[in-house]
């Protein structure tokens, strides 16, 4: 089963992150190293493993220069880092982050409350985190993440146009990638598809992943629909973690075992073991004890008779 | 909001037969009514409200002949009824059912285990049932659905071909309609389109309906790809009622209301009306108390400023 192809889909896992900020309670530093090892050790190849923001703000956070310098023990994975501005890459970068995304919101309403800042202002800060980059660490990539482009729950609709116009600044600006989140899990296939067909006419080859939430269930269909459209890298929470404070028991992130179960089921290689990915939520769990984890492939298990890429 | 013309999708609730004979609980007459009628009065227009097997086999469906003449109380709703076989469909008919479905397994194993006959017995039976339909209730439309389409748990890998065949041969026999079921939630969206797609080209527009299961988390994502293929009836269950007894947790049958939000939020309509449907669910909790129900959209709610088929 060894192939020396490159897999079709980079899951970029953001459990550590996203996941971990959105929950209460704050996991130990040796239990992040020990989960982001087992995330390792299933093959997943990106994981954003932390968020460079004042401590006073996120405490689960804190330890973000420590974990990535664990994560960079390992070869073969990109150590990713959430930075919302300048401050936040100056500390990612001087902890050795190997890639960077930085959130910019397509609603002015949720950049305002999220960032206080507006979505021209949040450009200005991508392109001062680029100028950095360049000057200390040429070799990092920098991601920007449009956040509510598939709608907003302050804002309501957000105008596709806006979220076009935004996406195209941040590639004139010089970001590497730009992706679309659904922060809201307000997204349709439709629209998923849509938005990043546009993206593609606009701004090609930097057109970056799609972090889609499950919060309608709808988080695979949308995958997939990004998939069609182009996308081959999609964000992804093992064991959805990362719940939405809005939609009391619904997961937030789309869940990795169920989105790597659809690939890998589909034919399409991911790089990632189901087995071990699997394992890696005893010690998710382990370091959030009584913390919810969802994922229906976990429950269910593999089927019968399951391989890889199994032709029809 | 009114529109006289046809609605893009047709949803074919099956809570009633599929989900109640699934639970342990038998629901009483009463209670199946009223939730039959709220089903209709949210815009459902098919429903499969029960299933004519002996009673000792299946007490939860000892009220068939009542339910149907229930359900047949209502206009503009076509009344469903699951019959294994001769037996079953002249007590179908007898009762009122204006549309009947027989499950053929493509898996010899579950076909077997099932019904104890072959698949190409089943076809004989389907004929059978056809000739008694030409006979005394010629207007009633006969639906065969072949099931273990996409596998199995006792066979496990199910052969395309052998579907198509036996799509080919229920089609040759007279079935009006030929759907597909994932009966065991093995299915992916690369292996939906494909087999729906075949199954388009081999008997066209006696193409019948999806039925997917949710156990592994990509039942939307399957509906998507069934829907992309050219399909446009899709059986769901209200609360995705109908577990898998082996995957405990794991919800069956694609849960309705996430089911009409997806097309729904795409611009498809479905006619049937979310708020509604969601109420739907207090008579069906109200007479199976403490069954579980699913359901993404009714944990979350709507999205803000949410509408039918928005515009971009």
């Amino acid at each position: 089963m060894t192939s020396s192809r490159q897999p079709d889909i980079l899951i970029s896992e953001v459990g550590p992150r996203d996941g971990l900020q959105s929950v209460k309670a704050t996991m130990a530093t040796a239990d992040k190293c020990r989960w982001i090892d087992a995330l390792v050790a299933a093959g997943l190849r990106e994981i954003e493993v932390a968020s460079f923001v004042p401590a006073h703000l996120l405490p689960q956070m804190a330890d973000a220069a420590d974990v990535v310098r664990h994560a960079l023990q390992h070869r073969g994975v990109t150590v990713m880092a959430l930075v919302p501005n300048l401050r936040g890459a100056q500390a990612a970068l001087r902890a050795g982050a190997q890639k960077l995304t930085m959130p910019v919101s397509a609603s002015a309403a949720h950049s305002l409350a999220n960032v206080r800042k507006t979505p021209d202002a949040m450009v200005e800060e991508v392109r001062a985190v680029l100028r950095l980059r360049d000057d200390i660490a040429p070799g990092v990539r920098v991601e920007a993440g449009v956040s509510t482009a598939f709608g907003c729950t302050l804002q309501g609709h957000v105008p596709e146009d806006d979220v076009v116009r935004l996406a195209v600044q941040l590639a004139e600006a010089g970001a590497d990638e730009v992706g679309l989140s659904d922060t809201t899990g307000m997204g349709n296939p439709a629209q998923t598809r849509r938005l990043f067909s546009r993206l593609f006419s606009s701004i090609g080859a930097r057109t970056g992943a799609a972090h889609l939430h499950n919060t309608r269930g709808l988080g695979l269909a949308n995958a997939l629909a990004a998939y069609e459209a182009g996308v081959r890298t999609f964000d992804s929470s093992l064991g959805g973690l990362g719940g939405c404070p809005y939609a009391p028991g619904a997961s937030g992130n789309v869940v990795t075992e169920d989105l790597v179960f659809m690939f890998e089921a589909m034919g399409l290689s991911t790089g990632v073991d189901l087995n071990r990915l699997m394992a890696a939520r005893a010690p998710l769990q382990a370091g959030l004890p009584g913390e919810p984890l969802y994922g229906m492939t976990p429950e269910a298990g593999l089927p019968k008779g399951w391989r890889v890429g199994a032709a029809p």
